[in-house]
């Protein structure tokens, strides 16, 4: 640990820990790494649990995401996982919005800082993003993306990346925040003043169910859920969904259409990522609306760019959790808006993390969000 | 004309009007229709000259446009032209922002101001787009499209819809507004505040060239417009385009990066319509980039929305001229910040319509903005 | 009642109406009114219940408030009140949103939908205010403040400023939602995504107690009410404050800084109109804080216009209810998301009008909202 | 110069330099201090031009300023100065945004990058203001008012406040670049779509005469400024004003309304900080016009709150240059927009910065802008 980290005598972290790195696609080892130090602005956490995303089994399979530009230096080395929580280990140079000992959730993005993007805030748009090493460090950080993430038992995070979290949310709830949080920042980009009008969320994953209950919260009405699994859809329904519609067994365009008495939704959130999503979403909204696409096809799709100009429709696509948008979703999961527990359906330890994603993968036993636990890093730490 | 319409004593408004009227597609006839009365806060205007758009071919050689959404009453007394200036002759009740006499131009959309969109000041994504007839009159006006437009003497008009010109900008510079307020409105939506940020216009047509002279009134720096045609190209560049690309002989995305040092450009304002401009303009922006389409192809197309939602692309269609861009973009032309007439290549007469549009239509002598003046309809009205 | 206006046969609406009028200030007497008729784009209300404004008082006690600019021509039969609901009795030409029988609750303003503001959504600010009579109509509507009100058994509205209401919302409550609206409409200019932001109400009046149940129904974290009376302080905390500041007690500023550790407040809801109330607010938030003005002292105040202008600080003055925020406020409360009814206190008849006034004026036993219902106009209407 | 600063071979930066610093009020001494060394994203410039602001003045004769909250620790080896430019001397590590022996100009504030409002992309109102120093160093700068300033020869920089410029712009004007960006800000914050929008400018100073020059180069029509001195309304008129107002011999309420005709303007952009500037201010506008306060009297003053209140009027203190707003202002300036040199009257150089100050603050000889040039320090540096 650097000298001039800043550690409360009571914080024991140990020179080592154990994480998993991925060597070639779909293979991760257990292995031991130096704890990291944290940097001016960064605190270093100790990882209590962390959820897993299907972006992580995008990365874990086929190797570091195309989403990443110019060249991270991903080794053999590389330690995957973003959404996680834990306790705060001890602290960087002139951080003192955070004490060791506080337990938090974390989003993905640390901005550069310094481009266009990050002064004005849209820091998930950063235009140096991935660059971090070599020559050119400019901060930028994506932990498990770009930087090593949270499959391990510490981590450093930029302060910047740390939310807070209140005592009454259980260490498996606070790895949802960052999926509310990217909910929650598409509602915000699409007018964010949702009280009384209508959105449709198309597609019930994790992060289109957490829209639900955050738009919900905001108020929406009606706020529709469409998909094709009939047990989702009631999570849904738990979650604040006003209306269901199962697309294997109803026209989406045409249910969404009838239950707004034909006058189309004032927004949709697209989080199934199916090839015909933006087409439907399109003749879902009113002329006017405006659609966020959260999720999207592996391949080039057909699009009605007609219907687009035609009705005035904006499209604004999103890669994650940006404008403070968790800050927000802990907010109302602070105050027991919704119950985002219902979307985590499985928990291991951090030593079966394969198993884990087996089951994540499968889907094994209607899995939505599996978390793992890292309870035997507890035995360091905190002498409470 | 009706009792309760203001007239002055010096403007004599004849009972009858010429107006071209739409028979089969493709057929246009030379009528006598009665003059329109304007009704409560609507002008009636003497025509003096008036534009020809792409959409007005549209409509001419292949009906009521898509974009007529819930049957508006195109029998075969429709006259079509929506690109109008002329001389206010007569003023509808309660009408008090303008004097028989002045010189305006006008834009298509009167909202309905009752819906969600008007009272938004979206009106041009009205909802009751069409609805001016029948048991549930909305006062929705598209002329043009869903009214009466201006291929004819006299048409009226919503206030909401006039905008004063200046004495020193001539009838067929005028007829240009509302294109010029097309972009306007797009580089508006797309944020507005772009001095000093970079600008891609993709197709040379009129909205695209008259993009590039509002963009650069703006600031923006640069502008760069991509097309396939030098002359046209040439004319951007008389209008503030800093590069121009040829698409035949650079690729558009190579040439706009490699002006651009590699960063890609902070907006796209995209007016070719191509089927490959969508993907192109998704690859010039930068991350965090806005695209406005103010054209479209008239096919589906194949599209990568993957890269709209990997770098946080916003995308914004629009219709037309909203947000009272038209009286933005007459304040620049007023200032004489650029040259608009430099897109119009000709002249005809009223009576010589047809031969007006097979120009525009066929392009012939290179034919940008065609404009049909009404000088005839000057020997009628004020008395000076 | 014109011939053009569209009336179910189920309802029976008679030509004449008791209706208070204002002679002298203070005077109110109960008269017989023709039934006003509903022209294009409007309605006819039977009003059910009204609610009695500080606002009401001051046209009643001082005349023509000071907000009517432009002459509106109050003589002696003019009937005040705006806080009212009611039931659809019939439906003017154009008009196809509402049916007869729906209930439905009321906002203040409808513009004049020609000016700038108006385009922009603003109608709240309609340049044409109070221009609703005499040669230039340009259909400006306030009911209560340049159009007769709602102390009456009929009245005519706009449908913009009709908002319809569950069957699960008394009529008591409904009366409540545009001061519901009134407080949205501030949160939203001050920029609406409040969730997880500090927000402090100043002035437990009824707009200052919904204005912390819309804070908190918007997930603002923490909510502080300031104020001078404890009973009023407690409805607040049941409405969602988490703090409540007695500033008898407790200096306001002191107390503010001290629950937020320090740090200020982002947003800062001014209901009190107290002398000293802007500067204390400018002390209150954070730097770049913003402050929305909803009540002002009666006289000019020393302000401290530096600490403005060094601290970054937005002020917004707000006049009502703009911007459809009763509509989200209405959304709010049909989900039960607060209880508005803990503001209204106590309930009379129509014809008790002038006692009723006499409870809101001096506040007699802890008058916080007092509503008129008119329960003997229900013997006309629907037969249901 | 620590080791990891990337020199190029051809910049000679001396160990020592020439600074000013401040002892007891309005005692400057010229003293020997070391060159600073940038640090990470920071650049070392050689100043070459350094503006006189009304704030230095202040600095200068009254201590550091109120602004400067939180103790910044001035000791008696401050050095003041803030409107500078000059010529890259040497890279901070991470660097790759400019290159050694580029032109630049400066912005004030380097906001921390961690706080609420940097995150917001509001980084002049950082939360952290001043903390660049002891144990919780969050590198926010404000050169000359929290960190050493322009009044020497080399200072460093945070990258995020280095805008490049153009060879066609002389050093003395691009010490302006700061001032037409603040009123840049202003014009920003206040909607930024000002064609054919009124602006009133209140107080021909600096910042006024650019705010003119801003305004006009966004379209804004017309433009008016008013003030007590002639020779600064002429230069007004030479930058853009179409109305010039002198409050000695015109009311300035009457004076705006006449040229407007009565409707008041759209915007204010307050200057003048004189004691009945916002109360003539909120009378100028019109019902849901903006004011920006760009200056303040010195003493708290009387304002009419319910003239705000009623007529729904927005008021933006700003501090300073915002939201890249010098980016956009160097734009237009860079386009010859607008000649900023109008404002600039006299020039000295560095040794004379006492004499310099002197006719800044007596405004002798009519001084606006008073320019200090360090051309001595040119005979080190690039060796071209």
């Amino acid at each position: 640990m650097a000298a001039n980290v800043k550690m409360d005598g009571d914080f024991h972290v140990p020179e080592k820990m154990k994480a998993w790195v991925l060597n070639d696609p779909g293979e991760l080892e257990l292995v031991e790494k130096p704890v990291p130090a944290p940097g001016k602005a960064e605190v270093l956490l100790r990882i209590d649990a962390v959820a897993i995303c299907a972006t992580d089994l995008e990365i874990i399979y086929h190797g570091p995401p195309a989403m990443i530009q110019g060249g991270a230096p991903h080794g053999k080395n590389f330690t995957p996982g973003h959404e996680y929580m834990g306790t705060v280990a001890a602290l960087g140079p002139g951080v003192d919005e955070l004490r060791i000992g506080d337990r938090v959730t974390v989003e993905i993005h640390a901005g550069c800082g310094q481009c266009k993007r990050c002064r004005e805030g849209m820091y998930t748009s950063c235009h140096n993003y991935g660059k971090n090493y070599g020559s050119v460090d400019k901060g930028h950080r994506a932990n498990g993306f770009t930087t090593d993430g949270g499959f391990c038992e510490y981590q450093v995070n930029n302060v910047n990346t740390v939310i807070p979290i209140s005592d009454s949310m259980s260490d498996e709830e606070a790895t949802l925040v960052v999926t509310a949080g990217t909910a929650m920042y598409g509602l915000t980009e699409l007018g964010g003043l949702v009280a009384g009008e209508s959105v449709v969320v198309t597609g019930p994953g994790p992060i289109g169910l957490l829209g639900v209950a955050v738009a919900k919260s905001l108020g929406a009405q009606p706020v529709v859920l469409t998909g094709t699994r009939d047990n989702r859809l009631e999570i849904g329904r738990k979650l604040g969904a006003d209306h269901i519609v199962n697309v294997r067994r109803e026209d989406p365009v045409d249910a969404v259409r009838s239950i707004l008495n034909g006058a189309g939704a004032d927004y949709v959130l697209e989080c199934s990522g199916a090839a015909n999503s933006f087409n439907e979403a399109a003749r879902m909204v009113n002329r006017g609306g405006r659609i966020c696409l959260a999720a999207f096809p592996s391949k080039q799709v057909e699009v009605d760019l007609a219907h687009i100009v035609r009705n005035n429709i904006y499209v604004f696509g999103i890669r994650g959790e940006g404008k403070s948008a968790t800050h927000r979703a802990e907010a109302f999961m602070r105050q027991k808006r919704f119950d985002a527990t219902l979307v985590h359906t499985h928990t291991f330890s951090l030593d079966e993390l394969p198993e884990a994603i087996r089951y994540a993968k499968e889907r094994i036993d209607d899995a939505i969000k599996v978390v793992v636990k890292n309870d035997a890093g507890r035995n360091h730490g905190m002498l409470e």
